[in-house]
């Protein structure tokens, strides 16, 4: 099987497993327990936290707030830093973002939308527009999720705070951290990640926030998190969000060459008069977004899946959602026809050229066959 | 090392730990996938929240959403079904109910707090003369997580229902789950539990919901859990609470027995010239709350930690809230110098009575030994 739905989940590191193993069994204690064993850990979470934060952002600067995935991110940032006036966000974010406006604006919110470019990035000029006196809250998704397109966040945020220096910058940066190489400027307030992107595991997330940022809590209980996230630590998860980060950050330069390559070597042998590249060449290297006219992403998918290649439709988070189109790919302007027929191709850095090579097979050869079966 | 600190965290369980590790390498896939190894997912999700809630309660009239903690819960309970008119609480709820409200209070809210009998467990009389008929929710804690008292969550269930239909009614069930022989009567709800307080893994939690009650998500997103908590599903975590649930429930009623005995050997066997019993005989077994007048509780529990024994002083889940006496003790009406000097004693199914007779040596002869050099 070759495993091409990296954005929407990865594999958890298997080295990154056995270094955390013992936060499963022998040290599995409250970190907020007061004997020595419970204390340890507060300061294993401690070092953690700071590790987790510096490969991005300033740790005098910055700090980290645990969190159980980068939906919960999001929510904080959008429910606790966009509380009065209006909030301008984007049409291109991941619905963790989008829900959460849209539950802001039914409670009667002023939200607005900022216009996407035709490969899935804000159109600067449509979300500067929208920014005014009382705009609380700006959220713009660093890397977009469904098509890969790269949001120059640190220049936005720039450019916002110029038309208001009280708005609170957000950033969704789930497709960004572990991949692409950047550091937080200190005009990104909020900033939110996710670790099962990255070979850590389902159920640990994170909020990073500017220090000099006061924000509510949107879980309180027994003040865990410096106040600002309630519920005893998920250790084991955190553990593994530290070590696999380290993995990842520690190899940022070369795996983004790598996987530049994969996806370079995929989009190559991909037959054009069956693939549409929707993702823009400057986009992550991560995800490669296409569209083939005529077959449903579905039906191409499970035709694919039964010769041993997993790819993606599209945001696999978007469960249950079962509309046709994906909000995201119409933002950009992509006619029906083509939004139909969408998939999206998403890296590890631990996939390979041959595999790019014999997914492109599979792709040209059973989607080649699906749409002529279907003409 | 004898570990009675299980009300604060349990260890994993091995056995289970081998059942789900599965899903930790392998089976890795985001459950809200296309294809066949996420739809599989999926079905897994599916039996496990099935089995979860089927231990104590009508899965035909009840669902679960799995949420990353019992204080996400908590706070869903709170925030979502608490939105209108009054709230009515007791003075004995865990931090994540006693927060959420203090919260709503701040906001503007009607908050109201039952008092508190002398053993933790809640004044009915005081509760019932709180709610009319503008309570939207009412809110108690199944056991008490410092004292042990059971709340007979039932018949306050019913008795409220009588006062206002329409107040819904949510308890903290984190110290019940697993524990205590019960099912819940339809009077009830909404109903929080917490995955690492029976031996499966922190970051994992439930809000059991009546399934004609309807309430809004908390965390919105990609619509995971039915569209009421939205973020990729913590499979391992969920599968582990699982296999946890269907251990302790097998064997329900025989780990009831054989705890009660552990506690009360523990308790027989306390020098009562040196510890007052504050947990109610009819409390839960798993809880045993003692306190030694003249030994600060935090003074005890260091020096009974250097003979092997772990204990608590109360809640750890209360993180970084230094305050030096315990709110829910307090409204117990126990004085200040008693309270001082609470240590909180918590078993799992594993402990055995040699266990207690050598914790009961411990604490007496430690304990003791203190309380003569500070006299």
């Amino acid at each position: 099987m070759i495993y091409f739905d990296n954005a929407a989940t990865t594999k958890p590191d298997k080295d990154c497993l056995g270094r955390a193993e013992k936060y499963l069994t022998d040290q599995f204690y409250n970190p907020s327990a007061l004997y020595a064993e419970g204390y340890n850990l507060h300061l294993d979470l401690r070092s953690a936290r700071e590790s987790i934060l510096s490969h991005i952002a300033d740790k005098n600067a910055y700090e980290l707030i645990i969190t159980s995935c980068g939906s919960e991110a999001d929510n904080q940032a959008v429910f606790c830093a966009g509380r009065r006036g209006n909030i301008v966000t984007t049409s291109g974010e991941h619905a963790a973002v989008y829900s959460a406006v849209s539950e802001a604006k039914l409670r009667g919110g002023d939200v607005r939308f900022a216009k996407l470019n035709a490969d899935g990035s804000v159109n600067e000029e449509s979300l500067l527009s929208l920014v005014d006196k009382d705009t609380s809250l700006v959220s713009v998704i660093h890397v977009n999720n469904e098509t890969g397109a790269v949001n120059d966040i640190n220049s936005l945020a720039a450019k916002v705070k110029k038309i208001n220096s009280r708005t609170v910058f957000h950033s969704d940066g789930v497709q960004a951290y572990g991949k692409l190489p950047y550091r937080l400027s200190q005009n990104v307030d909020l900033y939110s990640l996710s670790a099962h992107k990255i070979g850590a595991l389902k159920g640990t997330g994170a909020l990073i926030k500017r220090k000099t940022l006061n924000i509510k809590p949107y879980i309180y209980g027994g003040g865990q998190e410096n106040g600002l996230r309630s519920g005893t630590e998920n250790v084991f998860g955190i553990k593994m969000l530290e070590y696999a980060a380290d993995k990842v950050y520690g190899n940022l330069q070369e795996n983004y060459k790598k996987i530049s390559a994969v996806k370079g070597r995929l989009c190559e042998l991909l037959d054009k008069n069956i693939f549409t590249v929707l993702s823009p060449q400057s986009g992550s290297p991560y995800i490669l977004t296409v569209a083939a006219e005529g077959v449903r992403g579905e039906t191409a998918l499970h035709a694919v899946n039964d010769k041993g290649l997993i790819i993606g439709t599209g945001s696999a988070c978007s469960s249950n959602a079962a509309k046709r189109h994906s909000r995201v790919i119409t933002a950009c302007g992509i006619n029906d026809k083509l939004a139909d027929s969408v998939l999206r191709i998403s890296f590890c850095c631990n996939n390979t050229a041959e595999e790019a090579e014999l997914a492109a097979e599979i792709l040209n050869k059973t989607v080649g066959e699906l749409k002529e079966a279907l003409k």
